[in-house]
């Protein structure tokens, strides 16, 4: 049995995200699983270093899968680039140990949020940047960012509404880049809790629109109530930018 | 009367190019026309410093008109950006003399062709660059693009097909500049024939690929034959950068 790690590219406009839903063939994993199936013959399960949210892009989202087909690494990525949709690319494919394992060995998660601070849209990264037309105070967001760094309980920036699972999480960078109108923020963590990211980045957003203060923004840390978080960034400024092991 | 100049952004993806082309709507000139004689009231005539083709971008298209409007140049503005579909802005609005022509005044244009030299295509960019699978020689490129320097006759290198209009024109500099995958051929002239600037990309990406030396694109120019010279760039992969006044 082979073990098969994919790095894959997508720009998540048009899915409603990575995991499959049921019969539904409009995600990432579906329209994968589904070239992969028709080239081998068996039936494939991806497993992902995690799950991306409808309408987040990935620069290098990682995924295996167990195949005992003995067709060629490189066929196999020449059939994936014919065959997948234009949105979704395998850029590299490697063989790995049989125990690899995308979600259970990922070590660091480096994800990137764009936001575009101009008074209008810039056209061109309309669909993969978060426009905020008001003058965004850049020193705040990165004092304000400097709250999540470490290992704290993220509950109150989190969707997540299991309440047996922690939500304690290490952050251990967040690097917020101005250049011209275009702002990134680089977020590099141990594990990211569903939306935790958006939330964070929305957190950060009120922080630099002067809408929230440092002190707020610790307290709602503290009282590990959701209710009490910003909103939540929207989707198409978010990228899942690299999985470490 | 006033004369107002605009500065224009737009995707030029999904549109017929520039230039209004009967009761057609899909052009960008058509688009800007409508609101602004939603807006004043009057039949608007926009003048842009050129036209762009089908699919072709801009970052900075200039365009003036006539107006006895009093509306105030900020709203004229604001009323543009709420009503133009997203995919084109117009950035900012002067106030300029009588005499101002966007195109008769226009003395420097300034073009970005992009590619996007990896083996798979890129998902981001690939609605707004050329994707070429194949290694190309930069340097090469760079020695090629000095032929074009300087006053030509550029008849081998347009799909103009008067014979009555002068094919000469004077090219300042090419610049090209890879990073990582992405190449970018900066042309600064003092204007360009229809099709120019991809016929040269294209003329550029031949010898790029070693399929045509030097010394080929030299007779080429001198046998001011179009048959003779490369296929045309794609469209998706221009941009309109600056027009110098």
């Amino acid at each position: 049995m082979r073990n098969i790690k994919l790095t894959i590219q997508y720009d998540g406009s048009r899915y409603k995200g990575w995991q499959k839903l049921g019969n539904e063939d409009n995600t990432i994993q579906g329209k994968i699983e589904k070239v992969l199936r028709e080239l081998t013959g068996e039936e494939i399960e991806l497993i992902a270093s995690g799950r991306t949210d409808a309408g987040v892009h990935a620069y290098n989202q990682i995924a295996n899968f167990h195949t005992n087909s003995k067709i060629l690494n490189k066929e196999i990525l020449t059939y994936c680039y014919k065959y997948l949709p234009s949105d979704i690319v395998i850029k590299s494919l490697q063989e790995v140990a049989n125990d690899f394992h995308s979600r259970y060995l990922a070590k660091k998660k480096i994800y990137i949020y764009k936001i575009y601070n101009g008074t209008f849209h810039d056209v061109f990264s309309r669909k993969y940047s978060y426009h905020v037309p008001e003058q965004l105070n850049i020193e705040i967001m990165k004092k304000a960012a400097t709250i999540f760094i470490g290992k704290h309980d993220f509950k109150s920036f989190t969707a997540l509404k299991s309440k047996k699972k922690s939500t304690i999480r290490e952050i251990y960078s967040i690097d917020i880049v101005k250049k011209d109108n275009d702002i990134q923020i680089a977020l590099n963590g141990n594990g990211f809790l569903h939306k935790m990211v958006r939330i964070i980045v929305g957190t950060l957003i009120q922080a630099g629109l002067e809408k929230i203060t440092i002190e707020e923004i610790i307290e709602i840390m503290h009282k590990k109530d959701r209710s009490l978080a910003s909103d939540t960034a929207p989707a198409h400024g978010l990228f899942l930018k690299e999985i470490i092991y």
